[in-house]
């Protein structure tokens, strides 16, 4: 399927009211998310262009075929030669083009300089060039039924693995493979990420890595993981008790339950990042454990499992309709106990929809 | 398992010979191989140092525990704060560091601009610092025996799924899950990349994507495939037929397989880059295909599945023992079929070692 047409011609437009004749798209992330394209080598150009936008899609022999099948007909597809970013680039800027913008958060300092060597005479290169990926944190309707479907065959496979289990003393690592591969079975392309099954203390450790180990009766088990599918990523956290726990096992979780429900309740257009995640940090913080919660509330989801917008204390901007962020507070208390909870939500004009199914009360294995 | 606790002086004992008084290391691969850390934020500065080197680890709260238990005790761990990258190194540089490199092939123009505004007056930031990278091409002899423990786990997969099958008439996509899936139950952390699970006309794509198609019998099918263990990967191709084929398959496979054979037979210590890929490029050519191996012979393994060194027309320098290198050439005739034959060799002294296991003759499916 081919993306929308019209994505070249929107970044084109950006470029024009920021005075810029060109941008070079290097991130394979924006190059997929501009023209469909899937591959692992290519360049795009984007310029306003004097009779409508200039849009240009440089690759190697290796993708000519699937390029031709791939990327909607207002592109120009060239094969670019053996440095697509940087003699290719050259060639094939928009005639007269003066400012050309790249990404200065995806070229490196080398493949800058290799740019800037093969530029013509009077050409400037301008840092910036976010402009993609500014575009595609506001996701549309086919991309937010992507993501829904990723997340919803993310909870199925949670279903059949932790929830209808068995879990208590296979290994953390054995959990993690089944959930995998249920992923695979159920049609996602993989995971969107390495998968953490914690128990106990483990789960203490915001990114824990699954240990060989096998999963006690009766503790806190925390499972991060999500699915990967038709190029979007999903992404979701559930702690369940492996068993019965004690009081303090309740009450942390209980405390994080609110947080991520009060955090997901101000999620809407306009909210702040920042002050989105100050709900919840206010919240943990007022029951004593401001200490205990050290990493952001949220992050965009897409393309990526980690992309615009930023929900944290150093988060800026306001949320826009149409962004996917995560919703994601937790209390880790080293050498005891950890819980996270996190949702996937579409933010809307009044408020969000969750895009994964799953309940939030502390679930307890017989 | 730490790593050896020397590469960290090897290192600083590189930057003393180059003049530098630090090197930011900031690729998390490189932080891996010199420190054993696998997280996933940290920033290494190493240093010739008055008084012996300088070796100094910085990460953020989620990772404190983690590295106490993972780097050797000659590194100095530091909670680097919030901007790692930034002030964090800025404020941890050996005591008079004035001449200070970084990695330009990995660091983004973004974030050499965060470095640069950080730096202390009189500190001068020297594009490079690619030290790391060339040290950790040759692998020690821990290294080899977790690659080839990758690629023995990465066969016996091939084995069960391809060569005993059932291959013809499942999906190309069913295949490539279901080598991950025994990837994963063998061990292995995962696959060290998407696999290739290419029949007929679509293996003449060299970077082909399974398809949801049935695989036919009396084709050829390339499977190109590898396992991650222990943070190292593996790679391989087999090119077999699922049935009896034509003379034209034999003898593209013919041509593929002595390319292969005398290329290999090329790798040694000391043997150009440019010059091992010319010994298969030229016998392809020779046999009028010239134009349909459009790819590069091979690239080292490592903990990256695509690391240097680089054999390709464009590759530069000469083998070093301990390298470990893929030879894989291949025939790729569009709209008819495609042919890759791939080993992974270690680089010795007097030729090289193959680590993978599995027969070159063309195997034909019952």
């Amino acid at each position: 399927m081919t993306v929308p047409a019209d994505r070249g011609a929107r970044i084109a437009a950006d470029l024009a009211s920021a005075d810029l004749d060109a941008l070079v798209v290097t991130d394979l992330h924006d190059i997929r998310w501009l023209t469909g394209f899937t591959g692992s080598n290519a360049v795009a150009i984007v310029g306003p262009g004097d009779d409508g936008p200039v849009l240009r899609f440089l690759t190697d022999f290796r993708y000519v075929t699937q390029a031709a099948e791939q990327l909607p007909s207002a592109w120009e597809r060239i094969d670019g030669g053996r440095d697509l970013a940087g003699a290719g680039v050259a060639s094939h800027l928009p005639a007269g083009a003066k400012r050309v913008a790249f990404d200065d958060a995806h070229v490196t300092v080398a493949a800058h300089r290799r740019l800037l060597d093969a530029m013509p005479d009077g050409v400037e290169l301008v840092s910036g060039g976010d402009q993609v990926r500014r575009a595609r944190a506001v996701k549309d309707a086919e991309e937010v039924r992507r993501i829904r479907a990723a997340a919803e065959l993310a909870d199925a496979a949670f279903v059949e693995v932790v929830l209808e289990g068995p879990v208590v003393g296979r290994t953390e690592r054995e959990v993690a493979v089944d959930l995998e591969t249920a992923m695979r079975r159920l049609g996602a392309s993989g995971a969107s990420f390495d998968s953490i099954v914690a128990s106990g203390a483990h789960g203490a450790l915001p990114h824990a890595s699954p240990r060989d180990v096998p999963i006690p009766a009766g503790v806190l088990l925390t499972v991060d993981w999500g699915a990967a599918l038709d190029g979007y990523c999903s992404d979701c956290t559930r702690t369940i008790a492996t068993g019965p726990v004690d009081g303090l096992e309740h009450e942390i979780y209980g405390i994080v339950l609110d947080a991520q429900r009060q955090a997901l309740a101000a999620v809407q257009a306009g909210a702040g990042a920042r002050d989105v995640d100050a709900v919840a940090r206010e919240l943990i913080a007022a029951a004593g454990h401001g200490d205990h919660f050290g990493h952001g509330l949220g992050h965009g989801v897409g393309l990526e499992v980690h992309e615009a917008p930023t929900l944290s204390p150093r988060g800026s901007g306001v949320l826009r309709a149409g962004e996917i962020v995560t919703v994601e507070p937790g209390i880790y208390l080293p050498g005891q106990l950890g819980v996270r909870i996190e949702d996937l939500a579409v933010v809307t004009e009044g408020g969000s929809d969750v895009l994964n199914t799953l309940d939030k009360e502390l679930v307890t294995l017989d």
